[in-house]
C-alpha cells in the first residue's frame, strides 16, 4: 500500500521551512501552500462554482459527516459523486467526520469498533467505523480523503491522550487496509494532544502504514495559540517532507501565515465563509465589519488593495444597505471576498517563498495590521 | 410638458393586439413586451447584475417607498443614484410608492395633499406627496418614473372608485409639474376600479396632461382572474398607441401570455424571485415544487427545454438537496431559473409577434400546460 507520492517540490525556502510544491490528484492538480474553502454540504455557501474558480480556489473541501446523514453517500454516489452532484470539477478533499463526531462528544460512544452517535438533525442511532468512513467517501469519490481519527480535548490527561492516539493509529491501519483500488489519495492524521512525545511516536506508525500525505488533527481546540504554534513546530517536522502535510481546520489569516512559515502545505477553515455570513470581513488592512454606521456613505471599496469581484464592483456603503437589510446578496459578496481574501494571501505567500522572501513577507504582514486599526 | 414618445414600434401583429417594439430611454433601450425583476431594496434579490444581463433581463425595477426609508432617496444619491449605487448600468424603472401605502392603508391617511403613514420598519411617521415621490425618483436616477396614485381595492362603491380615480388624476399633474428638466421619463397610472366608465375618464386626462407612457394599476387586487382581464381589455385601448404600455404588479406566466395577447408592453412582478425563494419553480410543462421527495434521486434538469445557468449545470436532485438545507445557493440558483423562464417567455412572444403568429403561440402555451400536471 506504500503510495509515491501526489507531492511534488517546486521550492523550499533558504531561510525557513516555508515550500512550495504541487499535489495530483484524480482531478487535477493543486498549487501548495493552498487553502481549501469548506463545502460541508456539496456547497461552498453562498458562492457557485465559478465564483471559486474566479476567486483562486483551486480545491475545496466536503464534511463526511454532514454528506452521510444528509443527502446520503449512496445518492450522492448516484449522480457521480460530489464533482458531478455540486458542478465542481476540480479536486475535493473529504475528512472523514472525526472531528464532528468529537464534537458532538456528549453523544457519541467511542469504542474500538468504531463510534455510535446520534444524528444532530433526526436523533437518530448511526455509526462509523474506519471501514465505513472509507466506503463514505469512495461513494462520495473526493480526491482526497481521510483517516477517521479521535480527536483529543484540550485539556487531556496523558493517559487519555494516549488511549485516544492509539486508537487513532489502529483506526489508521484499518482505513488503509478497506481502501480499494479507486486512486483516491488517503492521508493520515497525527493526533497526540500537547505531548510532544506521543505526537513523535503517532507520527511514526503513519508513516510505517505509509499514507499519501499526512495530516496535524487536534490543534485549534481550544489551546492558546502559544501552544498550538509550539505544537506545530512539533509537529510538522516529525512528517515526511516527501508528502503533503496538512493543518486540519486552522485558520485565521495569522494561523495561516504561521503554518506556512513552519512548513505546511494545507489548510481549511469555515472562517472565510461564516464571517462573510456574519459581516466580519477580512482586508489588507485587518477586519471589517460591515455594519457599523461608519461605513454607511462610504463609496470606497471594501478593500483598496482588492481585486475581487465585490471590491471591483461594489462600496463599503452598498455592502453595509445589503447586510443591515439581510439581502442574499450580501452573503454572496461577503463570501467571494473573504474566499479571494484567503486565496490571494496563499498565492502572495506562494510567489514570496518562490522569492526567497518569506521572512520578509511575513514581517510586512502584520506591520500593515499593525499600523492600522485592527478591527474597523 | 408634452412629451415626445420614448417608444418605437417595430411591428403589430397582424391578427391581435399583440406588439413589438422598443423604448429608449438615458440608460439604454429594451425591447417590448418585457418584463422587469423587481429589485425592491436595489437588489434583485439572490442573483447578481452580471445574473440578470445573462438570463435576458434588460430593465429592473426599484421601489421607491422601500428606498425611501431605508437606505433614504438622498444616500442613494450620493453614491450617483441607483446604477452607481447597485451596480447595474441598464435602464431602472421606480415606482412611486402608492400601492406600498395602498398594502399599509390601515396606518395611511389620504389626503388631498398626499399620504401619511408610518414606517413599517420603525413605526415613525413618514409623508409623501405627489411632488415629494418625483423629489424622491429623481434622487435615486431611474430611467422611468412613476407618478404617485391611490390604488382602490377590490370590491370598492362607485363613489369609493369614483373620488381615489379623481384625486389620482390631481396628482398625477402635480407629478408632472414637479419634475425637473433631468430627462428622466415619467408615466401616469390609469385607475378606476373594476368601472369602465372611469377608466374612460381617468385615461383622456392622463393623456390631456400628457406622459412618457402609460400604466394600468389597480388590477390583480383580488378581483377574479375574469374580471382583470376584462378591466385589462377596458383599459388598454384607452391609452395612446404611441406610447408604452404597462401592466403593474403582474403576474403568472398566463397573465403576461394574456397582457402580451391584449397589447401591453410592460409587466412586473415579484412572483419568479419569490418564488424562487419558496422552491416554485416555473417550467415549460408547468409549476415544480422543487422539495417534492419525488426529485430526490432525478439526476435530469429542472426543464430540458431550459438553456439558463442553472439547468446546464445542475439537476434537480441537487437542487432539491440544496433547498432542503436551506443553502443560500439553492436561492441564487432558482432565482435565475426563475427570471430566466420570465426572461425567455417573454424574447418568445417578441418572436411569435415579429413572425405574425402569436395567436398559435398563445395556443401552444396553453396545450403545453394541459398536457402535463400543472404542479409537479
Amino acid at each position: 500500500m506504500q503510495a509515491s507520492s501526489p507531492y511534488e517540490l517546486f521550492h523550499q525556502s533558504s531561510n525557513c521551512p516555508a515550500r512550495c510544491g504541487r499535489v495530483t490528484t484524480l482531478h487535477g492538480t493543486f498549487e501548495t501552500p493552498i487553502f481549501m474553502p469548506v463545502g460541508t454540504l456539496a456547497t461552498v455557501k453562498a458562492v457557485t462554482p465559478e465564483n471559486l474558480l474566479e476567486l483562486g480556489a483551486q480545491i475545496i473541501l466536503g464534511n463526511t459527516y454532514h454528506l452521510f446523514i444528509r443527502p446520503g453517500h449512496e445518492l450522492v454516489r448516484s449522480f457521480g459523486g460530489l464533482h458531478g452532484f455540486m458542478h465542481w470539477d476540480g479536486p475535493i478533499l473529504t475528512d472523514s467526520g472525526g472531528f464532528q463526531i468529537f464534537s458532538l462528544r456528549k453523544l457519541a460512544k467511542i469504542t474500538e469498533e468504531g463510534a455510535e452517535f446520534r444524528s444532530h438533525i433526526d436523533g437518530s442511532k448511526l455509526f462509523l467505523s474506519p471501514e465505513k468512513v472509507i466506503h463514505v467517501q469512495e461513494a462520495l469519490g473526493s480526491d482526497i480523503m481521510m483517516v477517521l481519527d479521535t480527536c483529543i480535548p484540550y485539556p487531556a490527561t496523558f493517559d487519555e491522550a494516549s488511549q485516544a492516539t492509539a486508537l487513532t493509529s489502529r483506526w489508521a491501519r484499518r482505513c488503509r487496509e478497506a481502501q480499494s483500488d479507486s486512486g483516491q489519495l488517503l492521508f493520515g492524521i497525527l493526533q497526540g494532544g500537547m505531548y510532544p512525545e506521543l505526537r513523535k511516536e503517532a507520527a511514526q506508525e503513519l508513516i510505517d502504514i505509509g499514507f499519501d500525505g499526512y495530516a496535524m488533527g487536534g490543534l485549534s481546540v481550544g489551546e492558546p495559540k502559544e501552544l498550538m504554534h509550539e505544537m506545530l513546530d512539533a509537529s510538522v517536522h516529525l512528517l515526511p517532507d516527501e508528502f503533503p502535510k496538512y493543518l486540519m481546520g486552522v485558520g485565521t489569516p495569522e494561523d495561516l501565515v504561521e503554518g506556512v512559515y513552519r512548513g505546511v502545505d494545507m489548510f481549511d477553515c469555515v472562517m472565510p465563509t461564516r464571517n462573510a455570513r456574519n459581516g466580519t470581513l477580512f482586508t489588507s488592512s485587518g477586519r471589517v465589519v460591515i455594519k457599523n454606521s461608519r461605513h454607511r456613505e462610504d463609496q470606497g471599496p471594501l478593500d483598496e488593495r482588492c481585486s475581487c469581484y465585490t471590491c471591483r464592483n461594489y462600496s463599503r456603503g452598498y455592502l453595509r444597505h445589503l447586510f443591515q437589510n439581510r439581502e442574499i446578496l450580501a452573503y454572496q459578496l461577503n463570501s467571494i471576498h473573504n474566499l479571494h481574501y484567503y486565496c490571494s494571501l496563499m498565492a502572495d505567500m506562494r510567489s514570496a517563498i518562490m522569492e526567497n522572501r518569506f521572512p520578509e513577507f511575513r514581517a510586512t504582514f502584520y506591520d500593515q495590521r499593525e499600523k492600522t486599526a485592527p478591527v474597523a
